[in-house]
């Protein structure tokens, strides 16, 4: 009576953004009988027009396999998984939370045993990637639960990504490395923006920079990224500036609860909030570099 | 009457520490006539052992087609070239100065003027990739300066360097891409120690933050390159923590002359200056993660 990992389950996908309609939308395609959720009705009714579940998810739950939380941050994810008409309570016993937002691991810790007492089992399963990568599928997933958690996960993890990095036995590891690795992407960004505006004062264009640095011990993943972005001008959000505030703000809150000192993520937190404060947050997050040369006087290409 | 690049030349390397040192036997082994000096006699005794020439360098200036400086900063620069015995005035015109110290783009425009009223060309050639790479004639190079200095300077740029950026025509565009370079790669060492140690204060080895992180949007060529001595606790300097408050010293000096704000890069400098003044300069730079561990109260790779 073992279900084949390849056979059609239940899964729900809740908070229907950039990334969990993306990978809500390849759950569906992988064959899964499909519910999404979402605070915007149109998005809802924009993933059951592609062949989402029509019926209440209220109603579905019972039977659900899973359910894929793709909110904002801890308190949303709380709230969806134990607050009013939170879902885990509906849930039977066996099913699987796959928790995908960016959450302090002590967070994800307190969800992992909640859901325990509810008979539910709970996969710390923050995700990487971008938007561009949710819809293709190709996520990166930094997860950490028990191997049922994992087993039972599987049909979502496999219809996402791309790759899972399977990084302990109980949950808080994954959103560990999660905020190891926004620390690091976050403070990239910022560095990049620092490092082509000064380039600029000196007589280095974004496009030479574009040439000369990625070859050289200066490279990261995120001047190759979006290095171009700011060099073709174009801010169109593929991830905004305002994840930043809130992802570098949750690295901030774990480093301050263990009493470690993070001067780096720290500034670059600040330019980001200059970046947001100033109208910015809704644009591609290499637009960070604008703060820089809004501060130097200097223009960016593209601008007047 | 024109003279083959692959003839043997006449070539000094003023400064032979780590760097000038393995330059200089490279010079020697692709078959030039070569002079060293240092401030150190034991170092030019060395190279003499292994072939250069045993002549005063005084006597030879007249001679020499080119020199090279590899001297700690600008005023070492200013020093032997224009200082009391400077090379420059005894130097032959159409002889080139090949300098290759990390200094402030207007110093290097500075001194390929006063070459130039000497008859005497100037390559503004400061140099990328470390110890092991010029022991291994691998260098990088972020060169500027005219079509003939760079011309005369080939025989050098042959016998030491694997790549060679071609950055424009008159010096100071080299020095520049070279400040870029050093800010970003002095910035993701600290970031890469600021990560590697708050990971370890949510319970992320150095091992598992090297298995995945390079993999992720975090990732930076000195994850890769420095992250390993951490892991390994290995800290046989490479490159020293004591570069750095020299380096991003220049950076954040060009970038005051600039009133360019630089937080990311004055938190990086802080963070050496902590290393340096607690004992840690002439250890590997990745020894800057030691700070973050002692501030946190945490142990590293092969603390007792």
């Amino acid at each position: 009576m073992t279900t084949s990992m390849r056979s059609p389950a239940k899964i729900a996908v809740i908070g229907l953004g950039s990334m969990g309609y993306g990978m809500a939308r390849n759950i569906l395609k992988a064959g899964h009988e499909t519910w999404g959720a979402d605070i915007n009705a149109a998005r809802v009714e924009a993933l059951q027009a592609e062949g989402a579940a029509a019926t209440a998810l209220a109603e579905a739950a019972p039977t659900l396999d899973a359910v894929v939380t793709v909110v904002l941050n801890a308190a949303q994810t709380e709230a969806v998984l134990f607050g009013e008409d939170g879902i885990v309570p509906r849930l039977r016993k066996g099913a699987v939370v796959v928790a995908c937002a960016t959450v302090a691991p002590d967070f994800a810790r307190q969800m992992e045993a909640r859901c325990a007492e509810a008979g539910v089992l709970f996969l710390d399963a923050p995700i990487s990637g971008g938007a561009v990568r949710a819809a293709s599928g190709e996520l990166s997933v930094m997860a950490s639960g028990s191997a049922d958690a994992f087993a039972a996960a599987r049909p979502v993890l496999d219809a996402t990504s791309a790759t899972v990095f399977e990084l302990g036995d109980s949950a808080g590891a994954g959103s560990a490395m999660k905020a190891v690795n926004q620390l690091l992407a976050g403070t990239h960004i910022a560095a990049m923006a620092e490092a082509m505006t000064f380039g600029m004062t000196q007589g280095v264009s974004p496009e030479l920079f574009m040439k000369v640095i990625p070859q050289c011990a200066g490279a990261s993943w995120m001047i190759e990224n979006r290095g171009p972005h700011i060099v073709d001008a174009d801010y169109t959000p593929r991830s905004t500036v305002d994840i930043w505030p809130k992802d570098l703000g949750i690295v901030m809150d774990i480093a301050r609860s263990a009493k470690f000192g993070a001067p780096l993520t720290a500034a670059a937190l600040q330019q980001f909030l200059a970046a947001s404060g100033s109208g910015l947050g809704a644009e591609d997050d290499a637009a960070v570099a604008k703060v820089y040369a809004r501060n130097a006087g200097i223009k960016l290409p593209g601008d007047a």
